[in-house]
């Protein structure tokens, strides 16, 4: 079935996450895979099976450990890259080089000039430049930017966000090379997944679209929860007992906007939790919360009991679903990655190369999301000093404005 | 009825707070009230008329509109400070240089040197000092308090609190002279209610036991809420339209501790929102979050759903009820103030007089928590810039240790 209008494709690791996306693009008629990268035998040994189980296309598909293969395929148009997070941007950058659009994984900075290269790569070679944030296409995260839009929440004023995930049992087990979080939570202190709670916060705040991110706090809590969790549930001989970890079991972080909204972030995946990105929106008609699943918009009753309105979102989100969900919703299959939003985002990235439009998330929102790993870092590294937050757009969010190009746009 | 064992007591300050402690000082059976003290003749009128309804001894009642004279009757020998914000250091000070054990009401300080003040009259008089936090007392705080001196949440890394209560209609209210708050909004920007998450959240991390607070940075969202609710819904006359208010509506602070723990206060008191202390627990074991209602302890299941959690505390508090509730639960009164916990704190005060033994607040825990009003408002007015927490114990705070002197201690 390959044809002139599919988009030829190649995949550039084959992780946990990479597994899944290929998975996913295996099922979408849209696409077909050209290539696939892996450096580890065994993963690219899984990654041709699951080819060889899933292809539609007749022509076949390239395996190999170098990415540079992929990157000088003439046939390829767009490059999917699901590396580690130290591999994200020279990657996308080199890729860009080659003429390739560019779909890529969430993840954090390292420092402020990869950003930059970032950007004045995508500026030079124009090629698409997309940060795969699936979190922009959940469920509520759309319905709160729909309601935003339509002024429900009135004026906002502040938004929460972050990463409530205990990540230390998965910790514990990422003791072969490239598991790529145990390095960072061993070398590293800081707020090093922001985009899943920024990126839809930033769309809600219209940053880079009248808005901007700038300036930021980071204090980090002491780093003992996943030494201790190894200590109480791993065997004396596991190779990260005793171990020592850089990163605190709870990273707060306090961004400032432009027009003096306030972000809280808190990532905290260092201590036993149920699951929360901790979305939060605060508005002076009403409020959303994560952590307590409620909407709130009653006008001056200062004494209500919040254990009356805990849980109570899905009859909001019933009535204010973004059209992205009110189509969706009818069409869910089971099983679909992270409740659906995996498969939105992905077909976003796909329709702006298929009928050449912009991507909704494009190379300035990815920056402005990932430079908060870096900045926090600095900013703890000097108890807590605010630290300014560039801006990447060099002046152009102050006239730019959000346009709805298809139905992706967000 | 009066006798020599019953505690003489004066109160100052006779607002909506003040007479709500009038009433019941005068349902406490170890007190007589001797004195009132209020400028206002309405609100002076009020007292007098509480008082002779509800007066249980012979001895006449002073009324009057200057606390000096209360200070000087050697018959009284407590104090009720009641007051507003900005007269309790000042009149606490004059109290005990009377020779008198002084309750105060909760706020923040003004200044660093105000606390020094306060910490000082207290050691050259030697009397005793107590901030009436009765969120000390409250329900959850003391199970958490239980819990986590049971070590259920294992070490803890990290705390929330805050006062999340929508004020706008409140300060709306507030055009008369006397009204302490509107003021504070207009000209202030800062944390100016931390006690009441911080007292109960400093008991459980030992602060001036084994522990303090050492540094903090805080960050104010813009200020609309207050000024966008008048202008919707008060009289086009009302006297406060168009008013600016230099309070923003969500101040974000965290508080970093000597043993590395994190603080998150958040006071949003000028958008609509159920009244939530936003009090939380966090540790390697488990965690409470108000915002959900709800503890967690399970072990190594890291995608577990919030919702499954939402609202589970009530089994939690009977399981771990604090001795001091375990009595009290079968013991409340319809209408008890806050939920009882007032009457609490101040048995607890009328107690440590009555038994000579030391108050389960002290000075050191009242300007350890006032203090953060103050260095709030200077770290939001340097961008967020982190500043040092005095050590008002003078280093004391380190050989410090908690002591169960009587059934009140926390």
């Amino acid at each position: 079935m390959s044809n002139e209008k599919t988009i030829k494709v190649g995949i550039i690791g084959i992780g946990a996450r990479g597994i899944g996306i290929l998975r996913m693009l295996l099922n979408n008629s849209d696409v077909e895979v050209l290539a696939v990268c892996e450096k580890r035998d065994a993963h690219l040994e899984e990654a041709r099976q699951t080819v060889a189980e899933k292809k539609k296309q007749d022509s076949p598909t390239l395996f190999t450990k170098d990415y540079r293969d992929i990157l000088k395929m003439d046939e390829i148009q767009a490059v999917f890259n699901t590396a580690s997070w130290a591999d994200h941007v020279k990657i996308v950058i080199e890729a860009m080089e080659a003429g390739k659009d560019v779909a890529f994984e969430v993840g954090g900075a390292h420092s402020i000039r990869e950003c930059w290269n970032l950007v004045e790569a995508q500026e030079r070679t124009g090629r698409k430049c997309m940060m795969l944030e699936n979190c922009c296409y959940g469920r509520v995260e759309l319905a709160a930017l729909n309601m935003a839009r339509k002024g429900i929440f009135g004026e906002i004023v502040h938004c929460t966000g972050g990463y409530g995930h205990d990540m230390r049992h998965g910790i514990s087990l990422m003791v072969e090379n490239g598991r790529y979080r145990l390095p960072n939570y061993i070398h590293r202190n800081g707020e090093n997944y922001p985009t899943h709670a920024l990126g839809p916060i930033a769309k809600i705040l219209d940053i880079n679209r009248g808005n901007r991110m700038v300036s930021l706090v980071s204090v980090a809590s002491k780093a003992i929860g996943v030494e201790d969790y190894i200590q109480r549930n791993c065997e004396p001989d596991h190779p990260l007992q005793g171990q020592k970890f850089r990163q605190g079991d709870v990273i707060s972080t306090i961004i400032t906007c432009a027009h003096g909204e306030t972000i809280a972030l808190t990532l905290d995946t260092g201590i036993p939790r149920p699951y929360s990105r901790h979305f939060g929106i605060f508005g002076t008609k009403g409020l959303y919360d994560e952590d307590g699943r409620c909407f709130y918009f009653n006008e001056g009753s200062a004494e209500e009991n919040l254990k009356k309105f805990l849980g109570n979102e899905d009859s909001y989100l019933e009535e204010y679903d973004h059209p992205i969900w009110e189509e969706k919703k009818h069409n869910l299959k089971p099983g679909e990655g992270h409740g659906g939003m995996d498969a939105l985002v992905q077909q976003a990235f796909i329709d702006s190369i298929k009928f050449d439009q912009p991507t909704p998330i494009d190379v300035y929102d990815a920056v402005a999301w990932m430079c908060i790993t870096c900045l926090s870092e600095e900013s703890i590294a000097m108890g807590g000093a605010p630290v300014a937050i560039p801006d990447f757009t060099n002046g152009r969010w102050i006239t730019n404005k959000f346009e709805q190009v298809n139905k992706w746009s967000i």
